[in-house]
């Protein structure tokens, strides 16, 4: 008999009747003949609340607390999903983070999986029980209750499905799985029906925000073969895996866009030994996440040093680099909002050339001017205007066939 | 350095403001030079939504699952409490009933506290840290989470006393002490500055339901001294502990009234052995609770056996009687609503004569008629119709010069 891990978000059991209607999804695999772990987020909704509360007690709520505190939010849905089954005429049982063996590090509302022994998981499966876990927290080897962070509750199933050698982990959401664009801005993306480790890990990082990339790299590291599928329909979804022979005669498998972005170039710094560290420790003090980095030959003995971030970091970068624009002797800071990261991904690329010319041929026959390039060894990544960012997306994504 | 253990009912953290309260409550027993634990209960409306939300999941929720639900109500208000303390600038930390240290037996949502081992507690406190523990909730060997049933966060308060060897235990509630009768019908009542564990479990019984029985039995048990007061005033309340000599000076500490009863007769049962075990077997075995039991001297060959219950009961009872009354051989079965009891307890009666007098005199002054009696060593208890009980309670007060 298989074992198979399913995790249900916020919004798949955001009520009663949502809960009814997972519950009679994780029966519905029960009776194909397979044992059941489901992992559950907080109801929709309810983790807001939780935080108003504590903004209302506290003005800087201790992290240890806000732990305690969230934690209560997926203790409610388990019990209530268990609850569920039960009434419907099996056996279920819920267990929190801790009662799964879920032990983290100590790192508050962030916290890392150490260890993972589900000793007493186990046992319940062995004795016919579908188990309902809660996800997104864990305890502390001394008894501290934690929490994972943003997307904790796909990373608690992922992490069960490795620690039980499930046979697969199911990510129901409520999109059908990954596209090959964002079909709210490229109307002819269709589906995948699968996609390796390493292509979602360059999805999720160039913006389509299916999952986060922590659980797809724990995947990765422990070969966790999961389906990302929709709770409100019966269509199959996307297979992540390990990639094979045939994913690679694939070139590119999709396009992803990432809006509201902004570009900071550092003009006419000196081009020696430090500048570009100066530059960039200033950032990461200052706690600012960026995402590309370009650096292009030097002319006489200086060189622009640009990267891309959210524009929402706009004004504390500026702050933060003032000073070291000054002390390095660079001529000044340039900055601009108003672009969008277009990106061309596929495992397919590292052995096929031609596939930056391709994207940049069709831009260009478009009248959309590339303004930054950045590749890796499965991504050809490029920055446009923002404006013309669906026109580009569109364009892209016809010329490497990838539409219905 | 002296330990307090305080404990605050669902009303008194029922919103952010009032957690605030208590937070500052807790800082001033702090400054003035204690050691606190205080143990909260679930901020009041939490419990029911929470039993609504299972309803909707299922018309029959799984104890073990309500008491995962449950218990989540609890924890907020820990991580909330302890929030706004330290935003207060103090020290504070959380804990679960688990983290407690609180072992119950696997009765879900009606556990009894098997074993206590504040381990982790006691390390907090020598760290300085006011510690807020969930009322309610303990967890049993095998780590499932249980919950303790009606007036458990009372129960948690006094057992942690107990266990941590608390020097006093306050249980802040919404009335400012036990009082010598309910002000709302004897205007003249005053509040008792202190009260025997043996009174208290009798005015519990008797219908003041300042405090569960369990509890009180549980601190006379193990000897801990706590004192009944209000969180929303600084008035000193009412302290509950071993009778002394002094005590037994008062021959009636106070009066208690129970309305809402209903009494039913078994009518000329034969006087012969085992009559009355099988219609009190009856009433057991439909889960019936009774109060007074009266049964008096036959008159040929039969008898008539009493009890009072609550007339919520009533249907219930008359037919879990209907064939106990056809199989014994007794007439009929006669019941009646619309009384109520009156009792006066105090420890001093039992070395003092004439209390019953004195009552049923004061009773008869005022035209009351007396339905049925019963009588224990520190009580005398007497049934009379519901529309004459605040009359009556005045009067008894009255005669006993209980009064202000």
């Amino acid at each position: 008999m298989s074992l198979i891990v399913q995790k249900y978000g916020g919004t798949s059991v955001g009520n009663p009747e949502r809960i009814k209607n997972v519950a009679r999804r994780i029966i519905a695999t029960q009776e194909e003949g397979h044992r059941v772990v489901a992992v559950v987020s907080a109801m929709s909704g309810v983790t807001d609340s939780l935080i108003k509360l504590a903004r209302e007690c506290s003005p800087a709520p201790e992290e240890r607390e806000m732990d305690v505190l969230l934690a209560t939010g997926e203790q409610t849905t388990i019990a209530l999903t268990a609850m569920a089954i039960n009434a419907m005429g099996k056996k279920a049982v819920s267990l929190t983070g801790a009662q799964a063996g879920i032990v983290t590090d100590g790192v508050h509302t962030k916290a890392k999986i150490a260890d993972l022994t589900p000793k007493q998981l186990k046992q319940y499966l062995d004795d016919g029980y579908i188990c309902i876990v809660a996800g997104f927290q864990g305890q502390t080897k001394d008894h501290r209750i934690t929490t994972l962070g943003r997307g904790g509750s796909d990373l608690t199933a992922i992490a069960i499905a490795a620690a039980v050698k499930a046979d697969l982990c199911q990510i129901f959401t409520d999109v059908d799985g990954v596209y090959t664009c964002d079909p709210r801005v490229v109307p002819t993306a269709k589906k995948l029906d699968e996609i390796s480790f390493d292509e979602m890990l360059e999805m999720a990082s160039s913006g389509s925000k299916v999952m986060q990339s922590r659980s797809v790299e724990f995947a990765k590291k422990f070969g966790v073969v999961f389906e990302v599928r929709s709770s409100f329909n019966q269509n199959p979804g996307t297979i992540v895996k390990e990639e094979t022979k045939s994913m690679e005669a694939v070139v590119v498998r999709g396009v992803s866009i990432e809006k509201n972005q902004a570009k900071v170039t550092v003009c006419r710094a000196p081009d020696r030994p430090g500048t570009a560290a100066q530059v960039f420790s200033a950032i990461a003090a200052a706690g600012i996440s960026i995402d590309m980095i370009v650096q292009n030959v030097s002319h006489e003995g200086t060189t622009d040093i640009s990267f891309t971030l959210s524009k929402d970091e706009l004004a504390k970068v500026e702050a933060a680099l003032a000073p070291v624009v000054k002390s390095v002797g660079a001529v000044g800071l340039e900055s601009r909002s108003g672009i969008a990261k277009l990106s061309v991904i596929g495992v397919g690329m590292k052995s096929h050339s031609g596939v930056a010319a391709k994207m940049f041929e069709a831009l260009s026959k478009a009248g959309i001017n590339i303004q930054m390039i950045s590749t890796s060894e499965i991504k050809t990544a490029v920055i446009v205007d923002e404006a013309k960012i669906a026109e580009g997306a569109n364009v892209v994504h016809e010329a490497f066939g990838l539409g219905k």
